[in-house]
């Protein structure tokens, strides 16, 4: 019969006990990881549905967007309404928030979760990918800003990543944003037959995205423009200086003057996290303040700022690994025996919720069973026949100390025994 | 300007740290000791895509179910290629395991993830709801079905469930199959003026599902016709009476000759868990055997056994709920101080992975802080004015204890106490 495969550009995670520096062990572990550090910093999870009226990305996320221009993965459904399979998590949360109307309480909240675009599958770009990311909502520029780049250094620092750099910069407010592209438009429109179409393209439509140009020759244009450093006011430079001063002594931070972020909704301090492990893509986590977003999407005024982290970028990159429970072998002889010594696992495992038992399910001989529990790596064997079953004992072999001898115990002294293991 | 609303039938979760019996902190609870349960007995995660091609459910799950029939949640994508969104996990679990070829090794892998179908949302049905499962392969019948058990009895025991019964049945092989099939049409095709059109199309189909028919006159009916308990062999028997005398000590157990599941892949052992505290749907995992799935999907022969749990289902019948850590908040008087207080708490965090510290991002009043503090149940607020930050000194108050006294701290001491919390 035909198989049937999965959809292009979609990745099947299979994690594997003793391969933990696959690709689906490291995706595991670091969503712990940042699961564990969102929680430890008194954030909520919130969980949005997959799917989203398009109309919120493209008054989101903006028109101008890589994202809404080509990447949404959008179709119609059986009443003819344009769904959307979202491509990224702020639009869903402030959508949530204004839906809910608690705009007007304060919120710091985390998601975790696949997204999906439309683009072509190429290396290291899925169709449907996984994001984490934070929000704080209800916060103006501040210690929120702060708490933001807290987080990038524990992520940092508890994935051991080595060769980052958090890059941050400031867009300022409306007002900056508005004389600032004046300048720029100003200093490009003369050299505009210099610019390919998709310059052309974001120089009427939003300006400020050109600094994000991939294309060389606009980058080296841009040398002589107007930087938006200069536009700033005081108290912008200030947040720049105190962020940088705050966690220099953790991480690399470095001020970029270049840096706008791919998305539209973005006002004030702006920041991405790089690693040149990486290569040309070479983000991992970006975000910053949209304090204007809320409004747009029919809310209140909401100051907020957010980050999002790309899973499996950050997951290649991360050098900790899962570290495994304690795990035990449990291998039963004679089939005889097997729903009673089947009963005895099942017992064992109430006694301590801080080991894995796993019962060998499976026909085989002793030696077979022992090379199995081995190449698991696990610490004991528990080994039951007929014979010490009929007299209330246990085999138990330790595996890690090769020399170590195996020791027969009575059921009792097995369960203290196991209930003693951390 | 206008709202834009979530999608019908669409749920967004946001936990509230302080409301732990929300359905939000319910779910994600529920999800947490899943998680911990199934890689205690030795699980590994599998992940698949959101999508797949249509072609699978069709071709898995089967013609004359519900889920097939009406409740499919399908479109065509942008080159007209039919694609649903995932029904249920065990077809694309099976899928994967063809996909890649491991059909001949033995695995034990779980998944949690959403789900989705398009009908008609009602009380408690939603178009994206949770489901999590395991999946046991290449192991024939025995200790996988023992291991399966022993699962949900864990599941019943760490969610704390009352009044929950595990119902047990067994399909036979294929001959058992066709032979009480035969049986039961000879049977009720006599009868099958009585029969609606929903139960007549089944009849014809797959007469099997008509002992899982919702209506009464039909349930009547099938009281005097023939029971598939009288067409099993004295194995499949057998396999019953083990696993109810093998748990009965530890969950409700009870073989119900009736139960035939509403998927049409099963065969031989199959299961529901139910409460009778969730009403007329009463079932919150289900499964059983199925033998033929894989190559029905175009892979190898490959005996297997799984079971589904409705997370939503679930959470709604947990008695036990999520476990804070200890909180700590940190409150700044001065905004003078705001960097260099943040880099105090920063520093704290990297000293004990397993508390919480809030920083209020907040503007406020010392009263106005520690009535929040007490609000979120922190366990101590750390209290940082411009006097102690000169004198380097933290005033610290525990919450919990109100007879107790502040204390002022030199730095060094909080670094120590901080890091003695367990």
């Amino acid at each position: 019969m035909e198989k049937i495969h999965s959809l292009s550009g979609m990745l099947d995670l299979i994690s594997h006990k003793t391969q933990k520096e696959d690709i689906a062990n490291r995706i595991f572990h670091t969503e712990e990881i940042l699961r564990n550090i969102f929680e430890g910093y008194s954030f909520s999870e919130i969980r949005t549905p997959a799917l989203e009226s398009s109309s919120l990305f493209k008054r989101s996320v903006g028109d101008t967007s890589d994202i809404v221009n080509k990447e949404l993965y959008s179709f119609f459904d059986k009443n003819e309404k344009s769904i959307t399979l979202r491509p990224e998590g702020t639009a869903s949360v402030i959508r949530s928030v204004v839906q809910k109307k608690i705009e007007n309480e304060k919120h710091k909240l985390w998601y975790l979760g696949p997204m999906w675009r439309y683009e072509r599958p190429q290396k290291g770009r899925y169709r449907q990918f996984y994001q984490a990311g934070i929000e704080i909502l209800g916060y103006p520029e501040g210690l929120a800003e702060l708490e933001i780049v807290s987080i990038i250094c524990s992520i940092n620092k508890a994935l051991g990543l080595e060769n980052t750099v958090i890059k941050i910069n400031h867009l300022g407010n409306n007002e900056t944003k508005q004389n600032y592209c004046e300048a720029l438009k100003e200093f490009l429109v003369p050299l505009s037959s210099k610019l390919d179409d998709k310059d052309l393209e974001r120089l009427n439509k939003n300006p400020l995205r050109i600094l994000d140009s991939k294309n060389a020759d606009t980058q080296e244009i841009l040398k002589d423009g107007p930087k938006i450093i200069d536009y700033l006011s005081d108290s912008a430079l200030d947040t720049l200086n105190i962020i940088k001063d705050t966690f220099s002594d953790d991480c690399d931070i470095e001020i970029d003057p270049n840096l706008v972020r791919g998305l539209d909704y973005y006002t004030g301090f702006v920041f991405e996290a790089v690693s040149s492990s990486l290569g040309a893509q070479d983000a991992y986590i970006g975000g910053g303040r949209y304090d204007e977003l809320c409004k747009q999407l029919g809310g209140k005024d909401l100051p907020a700022i957010g980050m999002a982290i790309g899973i499996e970028r950050l997951a290649s990159l991360a050098k900790t690994y899962k570290e495994s429970k304690t795990l035990i072998s449990f291998i039963i002889l004679s089939s005889n025996i097997e729903p009673k010594a089947y009963k005895i696992a099942h017992k064992l495992r109430s006694l301590n919720n801080s080991i894995d038992i796993d019962v060998q399910l499976s026909d085989g001989s002793l030696k077979s069973k022992l090379r199995r529990a081995n190449k698991d790596n696990a610490a004991y064997a528990l080994i039951l026949g007929e014979d010490e079953f009929k007299s209330k004992n246990i085999i138990i072999k330790s595996l890690l100390d090769v020399d170590s001898e195996q020791v027969t115990m009575s059921f009792k002294d097995i369960d203290s025994f196991i209930e003693k293991i951390k």
